[in-house]
Formats: C-alpha cells, structure tokens, sequence
C-alpha cells in the first residue's frame, strides 16, 4: 500500500481513433452510435466493461467529451462510462458544471441507461439532456444491479431541467452487452 | 481545449499531515472526528466544498483513505469527498471493490449524508457500513442539493448488507457547513 497517492485516469490507446472533435453528429442516432461503438470497442479490447458514452454541444453536434468503463483496469469503481465522459468534459471545457455561463448546452448518450451514481452525477454534470441506448432491464439480464434508480429519481431531474430519451439504439446497445456476457473478460463487479 | 486529457486527481498538500495510516481510531466518534476535521480544514484552507471522509478498516480501525470535496479546484463535479476517499482507498488497496475475497470489511464515515452519486457509489465501493454526521437537511439549509436520495434508496442499499448510522458528531458536521456558509471562498455549484 502506498501513502497518499495521485489518482491518474488515462484513456485506453486506442480511443484517439474513435474522437473527432471536428465532426458534426447531426442527430440522436448518429451520436448514439458514438456511444454505443465505444462500448462494444472497450469489450472487443479487454479495457473495461461493456459500456461507452459520449457528451455532445447540443445545438452544433460537435463531441465535448468521451468515456468508457474503465473500472477494472484502474481499480476503481467509480470509473463508469458516463463518469469517464463527465470528467473529461469538465477538464476539457475548464469547468466543474457543464452548464456554466457562456457554455452552450451539453447533453449525455450513453450504451445503457445510468446507474444509481450516474444518475446523480447527471445532476452535478450540468448536462441537460440524456438519451439511452440498451435498458436498465437489459443490464440486469447479463447481471449488472444499476443501484437505487426510480422512477421518482427522473421526476426529479425533470423538476431540475433535465430531459431524457430511451431506446435510441437499444439493439445495438443491448447486442454489447450480450457480447461482453459471451466474452472470455466477462468480470461483472459486485454482482 | 485540450484534446484527449490525462485526469490527474492531487490531494491537497495540508492532507498527508491529516492522515495517520497507524493510528487506531476506536469507535465511531473517533472516526467521524477525522472526517469532520478534513471537511472544516477544507473550508480553512480554501482547498474545497465543505465536506470530508475516511474510510476505515472497521476491525482494525486503521485509516485505508480519505476525501475532502476537491470540485472547484480540479473542475470536476465528481470530486465529492465520498468518491475521492473510494478512489483512493482502491487505489491503496489495488482492488476495484472493498469487498473483494481477502479484504477485512471496511466501512465510509462521511461529515455530510451522502449525495445521490455518492449513495450509488457506495453501493460500487464495497463498503459494508456507513456513518454520517450532518444530514441531508443541514445541507439543503445552505442551499446544497442532494439529488435524487429516498427513503427507498436506503432500503435498496440495505437490503443488500450496507448498514447505516446517522448523526455521529451532527452538531460538529453542520458548524462545518455554516463555517462555509459565512466564508468567502462559498462557491454553492449547481445551486
């Protein structure tokens, strides 16, 4: 065991390939796909679970962040998808809130719908907007608990502006999942 | 903006006098002294929110980790205290949950009840107990969104072995708030 040490979270080499911060992603489909080729990228290559997520400037379409799980390869689970690509938007943009002054508005896809940390992390984010590919059901049909998530929890975000979508690439999204269930790395953490 | 940023998450240097890896802290009230500590040096030091942790081997009751609220510093909404004492505690101990085979239980003494990410979290952590001091209410009253936190939340988490103990050392969690509440340095993000 060491002191006091530095936490440091790096992306896997090969997310570069998947990052075009240039490119416009015209619609929900075509920034889901972002999300969801994350996930199934991060599964074919053994660098986490099975989930991926990118954050997008809404209004031009243009990508402000990625993530994916990385909660194995650093020991840490805190590191899921949606957290990956929170942290690496704030970083990028300078900000611990996604909707600071003078910052256009921002908005979460994610592989899966968010887990009971995510959710709230969501809140904190500053993102205004969250679409969802697979279903919390379908995590829980490969053995991924998704925490304490109710209803009441997304009537409480919507109270705060937040809005959401489902099941935009749900069979995509949910094809990963069953990959990763088949896959020789399949480690479902606290199952 | 940067393109595919290393997240580096650095203790503030007044930490390492704080922690006292050796050191047998006997029941709760000691345990909690150190959490609740952290939160009020945080506000003193201007390093932070107004919010501190440790998490402890609950046998031994040595210290595995600590946390204090490091959002506005590192621009990053996830840094709560809960999650940067989870963080570390993996870290030292190389495991992705404090419940791996091998380990002793642990458990997370927290200033404040945990926010909605951190209560998911915990659920990740691995931790077995956790103990607060101030409460949710003595957060909203210095205008401190929790999220999404129910009653059902913490039926959730204890129907699978987390216990809880609420207001250890209250009276010494709220002054730290209302401490941060006439500072200078109060930044209330997401109000």
């Amino acid at each position: 065991m060491q002191g006091l040490p530095e936490i440091r979270i790096r992306f896997p080499d090969w997310i570069a390939g998947f990052v075009d911060f240039d490119r416009v992603y015209p619609d929900d489909e075509a920034r889901m796909r972002v999300a969801v080729e994350l996930a199934r990228e991060n599964v074919v290559r053994a660098t986490g679970g099975p989930f991926g997520a990118a954050v997008f400037d809404t209004g031009s379409g243009r990508l402000a962040a990625v993530g994916v799980n990385l909660v194995v390869p650093h020991n840490n689970a805190i590191l899921h998808a949606e957290i990956v690509a929170f942290m690496m938007a704030q970083t990028r943009l300078g900000s611990y809130s996604l909707a600071s002054p003078g910052l256009p508005p921002h908005e979460l896809h994610t592989s899966c719908e968010p887990c009971a940390m995510c959710l709230g992390a969501v809140l904190w984010s500053g993102v205004r907007r969250v679409v969802s590919a697979a279903t919390r059901d379908d995590a829980h049909r490969i053995d991924f608990d998704e925490g304490p998530v109710f209803a009441a929890s997304y009537d409480y975000l919507r109270a705060r502006g937040i809005s959401f979508r489902h099941e935009v690439l749900r069979e995509e999204g949910r094809d990963v999942l069953r990959l990763y269930r088949d896959s020789a790395e399949r480690i479902i953490y606290n199952p």
